[in-house]
């Protein structure tokens, strides 16, 4: 078959990761036997180092016209960085936040979990960490304090700043449904995180949560505060399988998880609409630091590469072979430098797209 | 010298915690020669079942008139506690959201440390731990969602919920101030945390932030985004010193640090206002299912009383003497149910009060 995919780079290490990634789906397209074809989308600091500004409206287009988007990472750390050409309140974060919304990308998957070969890297005691854990966050991803309006007064003197948070029921619905969808291909239990005792956006979230529920009797819907959420990845993350939260609780939860595993550079995410269209990119960030060096972990977004064959190209077993893949190379003892460990082999960025590549 | 304290045993097992605190409170009176006078104050469920409401006006008048509240805990876990006589939306957490407001206490203190007796119930591994940590998280606790107007409408026919995040240059410098303060007497370190990449309230958070740290040239500042904080205090939580937040960012965040040190049940907390005046409670809550077995922790609160002592009634001598105490008893190898270890001695909340009592 043929597929149109748009690849958004980014900035720090997002062109490197991207490369091996697309150096995996090659291997997938011989084997298979389909064709990619790559646009190529400027978005954050690459593009407003050519156009002044962290998204074009060509931009969207060309990414919405494609089957699905894969992504490295965005961000700027360095003061040098092409973002600090921007205002603070213009930087590419918003470059983000205008993809998210202009291609109504409302569900934010992110897989935590830890790869058995990597229980070393995991900062929780062995007690803790037990069988091993797999969890995965469904963050509502284009509403809430992200994208309420904001305003900066000045009252007698006094400057004042102010964000809304907001939710409506419809909003709700469709990312609990998308909760409980994906919670009945796995162990059947959602936890929905909140803050119902002081918020009212919280209070009408679980309202309609256990209206969703009632459509899925065969999955046990639990109900968290968001502080205790905080306390319980870190006290026993066993205990969860599907998380489904707002925006910001669960852009602060579901980085801890992806911490409480460890393995950060191991961790996919994708960002979907209501087709099959979606974005895929990695957990971790740009890393600047060590961008260029061919020191970068590319797994995450290889994962995310599986993860889009699989959520926007319907093509499932390509989509395992490329995670079987990755798990036979960590079998087989490669690493590159965040997961390296004792008596294993280190590889760099490149090394490592290859070994995968080559098991596919 | 003589002082007034307001006592808020509180739900659960507030009120068997705040009588070991009162014993060693009466044991510091004995031999440092002070006279308390302690007036009860009822919050949460034990107000409702006398006045149908979590908080009245006289109950905020006898806490105006003393020098300082000393709280057990507050919150109903069962279906059959008193707090579900009331709708969602008056429920206590209101009654302790409208002591915070009318007492005026601006700024919440919430050390977390690891006890050397206590490494082993720490979740992190030794690696991890290293030489220990010790962190102050100091919450901004009178502002943001939690005081922002919130509403729930209707627009044809879908139900809409709004709340608001609000914070002026005032609010963030006092609170800011009070930081830095607490950095002077520690490690000169303040690592303000917000979302200053999406937030108006934020970026003014951060500008306000940096021009109190002028006066302080003294102190190390820095900034870090809540989503990287909540894994930063996962990764390497000895990086911190004092932690300076939002409100809502504060809770998820503090509740987070508490259970990185694995003794949640030793953790005190001040809130204070302007003056000398604060509320003192243990970080935990009042855990509904061990009420009444004579198995809680008191530590917390006692550890609490301690704070009241130094911050609100100056007595900095007889606060280090509580402190003091506690860590005998726990050099002893006494524990509580919830820090018990192989080879310890098991004692219930009372014997753990005697033996601290005792130690003063
Ligand atoms: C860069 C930032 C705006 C973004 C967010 O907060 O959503 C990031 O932290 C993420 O989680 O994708
Ligand atoms: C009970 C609740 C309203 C409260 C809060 O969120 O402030 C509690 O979690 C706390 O941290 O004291």
């Amino acid at each position: 078959m043929n597929y149109n995919i748009s690849l958004i780079p980014g900035d720090g290490i997002g062109p490197e990761i991207v490369a091996e990634a697309k150096k995996v789906l090659d291997k997938v397209c011989e084997k298979y036997g389909h064709t990619f074809s790559y646009s190529e989308v400027l978005l954050g600091g690459a593009s407003i180092d050519v156009h002044g500004v962290p998204l074009t409206d060509e931009a969207i287009a060309t990414a919405k016209a494609s089957d699905a988007v894969l992504m490295g990472s965005i961000g700027g750390d360095a003061k040098t960085s092409p973002w600090y050409k921007l205002e603070p309140s213009k930087r590419p974060e918003a470059g983000l936040l205008a993809i998210r919304k202009a291609l109504n990308l409302f569900a934010n998957l992110r897989p935590a979990y830890l790869y058995n070969e990597l229980r070393a890297a995991c900062p929780l005691r062995d007690e803790i960490i037990g069988d091993g854990f797999d969890m995965i966050i469904v963050r509502e991803l284009t509403g809430g304090l992200y994208f309420g309006e904001r305003k900066t007064v000045e009252e007698n003197g006094v400057k004042k700043a102010i964000d809304t948070l907001s939710y409506n029921e419809n909003e709700i619905r469709r990312i609990a449904i998308k909760a409980f969808d994906i919670a009945m291909k796995r162990r059947k239990k959602v936890t929905s995180v909140d803050k119902a005792n002081v918020l009212d956006s919280s209070r009408l979230w679980r309202k309609v949560v256990e209206e969703v529920a009632k459509d899925y009797p065969e999955v046990t819907l639990e109900h968290m505060l968001v502080d205790n959420c905080a306390m319980q990845l870190v006290r026993d993350p066993k205990q969860f399988d599907v998380i489904l939260t707002e925006n910001m609780f669960g852009d602060i939860l579901s980085d801890e998880a992806s911490m409480v595993t460890g393995s950060i550079g191991m961790l996919s995410s994708a960002s979907l609409n209501e087709t099959r269209f979606g974005l895929y990119e990695p957990s971790h960030g740009s890393a600047p630091d060590i961008a260029g060096q061919n020191k970068a972990n590319p797994i995450a977004t290889i994962l995310s590469a599986a993860m889009m064959l699989r959520f926007s190209l319907d093509l499932d077993e390509e989509a395992n072979a490329v995670e079987a893949a990755v798990q036979k190379v960590l079998t087989a003892g490669y690493r590159t430098g965040d997961i390296m460990s004792e008596g294993c082999t280190l590889v760099g960025t490149k090394e490592m797209g290859d070994l995968i590549a080559k098991e596919i």
